[in-house]
């Protein structure tokens, strides 16, 4: 069997941001790492070309009658900068301290290699296992995922008579606890821009006599929440689920301290609308957060304009019942009804993800129907879990959002089993990502039980 | 005598930013070209070290009698960007339509043109002219002069017995209309910065806990004006000398129409405090201006971040008698108290201007007292303009910021004769700068005319 430390590191150096066509070449080597190493542990693999970057899909057939699992991963990544935060390079993978850094390590590189590595030992040590296995790898998870959805419905086919999706794309508190998620954020993406005058223009010249798009675009954003930090749009909340008691209970299991995530997080003090902790608030509320805003001059010392236009990034991230264009209606309406008078608007959809959410079997008061080959693959993981990680899995919303959960769910109703395996110090997204390789070791274990379990036990 | 032309567009080719240090090649280059071409026609040049970009000093001498004029310009020029929307190269001067196209054209190096080869002209046809000029050219105008007060002080001996400063740094609003700016705007420049995190953060993992610092300085943006255009901070207003009847007069002559205005702008509608209309606003109000805003991912397609800091560059013009210090002490505090609770705050003071005016003879009810020649030099410019233009100069405040009249003011007592050479379509501070070749020539004829008619009339 392959080293997965090893693989790791060369899988970092091809660098896949699937956002910069300026990175074609990273996208395609990372695919073709990954390609390679499923050939070599006996899968049949194949790149499925979509509108935008290629799916790929690699299949370990058998007999109708054994169970079929989907493991899904992305070899996609996110955009590098700001560089100048990086005390490594992005892209050159640099192992210190027990930890693996690079941009995609934890999201979602390295957690894919403990799924590839898992299988691969799985299939090394017992040939003949009686298990359907079908990689999913898409090349578009850091830009929503945009081309999955026609992928799923054009080549249903390849992933008929699956039972359910395994994956591993969330988090975990800490080293020693898994978590299996089992509800997710969904999100809606916009940009918006305003203009006024035709170019930008002398600020002593002209200053004074027109509304200057940065304080309109200024003003706008200002409206958007309420100063207890509620979003301040008619019926935002309006779809909100209730939070369940024991999805409170388990929460506090965590042990996780308010006073420890300020520290992390750096910051003096919460913000949060009233009635929830900020535990609660990530998992169980949606937002509205600015992503970007840009306008006029950045550069060194001064530059006395007034910019043409000034434009803001936004990202909504909804809960259960929410539904994107529904919350996209009463966004948009909201933002064209504020837009101060003379000022142009221009409103870029950009992307979505449904929000979804699964009943792990005996948990919830209200029992949802299950498919029999996934209430047993929950307890293959009970299983697998207690025996790796010497404690119980707790389940648990999470704040992120991985629309094709939801897509699979929509188009071939398969729920999906998460394995956390990134840490919050983990830096996804953000300068210094990096992930912790005990965890990933831990991990290719859980896969290789998990599964083994399922299959054998 | 040199082709000016042609001089200018060697001129325009040093790329002299001086906000940049990338740019230093061409701040030499510029300073050379200037010094090479005043060597040319008879000047004693020096370049006068400072703690930023020297100043280009060049005087003829004479009897202590003559009348001493200092003749300023600058030979830096603003930064190029945004450099897609330029249709031209910035730093490639190419002549069309009667006009040169490049940075720095319009501001300042055409209308210094003009004033080299005004003298030029005028002393290889009167070489005893009766008259002493220095030249004080500096380098750094486009970043507040922010060396020139201390160049003034410790350079004191080589103006001494200047009788006024003669210059073209400010506009008219047509080829056909002098104007003599009488009155200027000052400034104060500040960068705030608002941060939050210790990092970006992931918007899914922890959106909804902690306030965005771009949300932060939107709202604090947001609180500073008014719906109706004014400037919301106690005392913003208390300073601001009264419009005399005369002016508002002055301006009615120049036959603007604010419907022309708003066309040229390219914007729906005016946004200008109550009681004001857009021509008086730009001179006689102070604004506060957003001139650039910059936090989190502005480049393709979407990051979902949440970044640690956001910051906004803002300018604010001042008009007699508000004074830099007073003003920043109350936009400061009423940046602090309007601080979002939780977030940093870092206020970054860049550069001020004090604002400046001057009473023209005989236009005033309450004239001011004013040296002999001075008025004498008034009187030859009124003649100069009348003979070169075919109708006579008015005299306006403008809304544009020339700091160093201030510092002349104050630390030499000089008072300055502004002779406006360049168009509202000219492009200052923006892309696709330009200058109008044919008023260029104007203001060489006129130059050699004021200065011979001061010293021979």
């Amino acid at each position: 069997m392959f080293d997965p430390v090893a693989k790791l590191k060369e899988y970092i150096r091809h660098a896949s941001v699937s956002a910069d066509p300026a990175y074609a070449e990273g996208m395609k080597g990372a695919r073709e790492c990954v390609g390679g190493l499923l050939r070599g542990i006996g899968f049949n693999v194949e790149y499925v070309p979509t509108a935008g970057h290629p799916v790929i899909v690699a299949k370990r057939g058998g007999d109708a009658s054994w169970p079929h699992v989907i493991i899904y991963g992305h070899y996609d990544v996110q955009p590098p900068d700001p560089l100048d935060l990086w005390t490594t390079p992005p892209f050159e993978p640099v192992e210190k301290n027990g930890r693996l850094h690079g941009r995609g390590t934890a999201d979602n590189k390295g957690p894919l290699m403990a799924h590839l590595a898992g299988v691969g030992r799985l299939l090394e040590s017992d040939p003949t296992l009686p298990l359907r296995i079908t990689f999913v790898i898409e090349g578009e998870e850091e830009v929503g995922s945009k081309n999955f959805n026609s992928f799923l419905r054009e080549h249903r086919e390849k992933l008929a008579g699956a039972d359910f999706v395994f994956l591993s794309d969330t988090g975990i508190p800490n080293a020693n606890q898994m978590v299996i998620t089992v509800g997710l954020r969904g999100m809606v993406c916009f940009e918006i821009e305003l203009s006024n005058a035709r170019m930008d223009l002398h600020s002593g010249m002209h200053g004074g006599v027109l509304l200057n798009p940065i304080q309109g675009l200024a003003e706008l954003c200002a409206s958007l929440h309420t100063p207890d930090g509620r979003v301040n749009i008619p019926g935002f909340y309006n779809e909100v689920i209730d939070v369940e008691p024991w999805e409170r209970e388990e929460l506090t299991t965590l042990g996780l301290k308010e006073k420890d995530y300020a520290e992390f997080l750096g910051i003096g003090q919460f913000y949060v609308p009233p009635g929830y902790t900020p535990f609660e608030a990530i998992r169980f509320l949606p937002t509205l957060e600015f992503n970007g805003f840009g306008g006029g001059y950045q550069g060194e010392g001064s530059k006395t304009v007034i910019p043409s236009k000034a434009r803001v990034k936004i990202s909504c991230r909804l809960v259960p019942n929410q539904t994107p264009d529904k919350m996209k209606a009463i966004i948009f309406q909201a933002i064209r009804e504020r837009t101060p008078k003379g000022l142009k608007l221009k409103i870029t959809d950009q992307h979505d993800a449904v929000p979804y959410v699964v009943v792990p079997p005996g948990r919830s008061n209200t029992p949802a129907e299950q498919s029999p080959v996934l209430a047993r693959a929950f307890r293959a993981t009970d299983k697998a879990v207690a025996e790796v990680w010497g404690r119980p899995a707790l389940y648990l919303r999470e704040g992120g959002s991985v629309g094709l959960i939801a897509d699979l769910k929509r188009e071939l109703n398969l729920d999906a089993i998460m394995l956390g395996l990134f840490l919050p110090e983990d830096n996804l997204h953000a300068p210094n990502e990096s992930f912790n390789l005990a965890v990933m070791q831990k991990g290719i274990e859980t896969v290789q039980r998990v599964l083994h379990n399922l299959a054998r036990g």
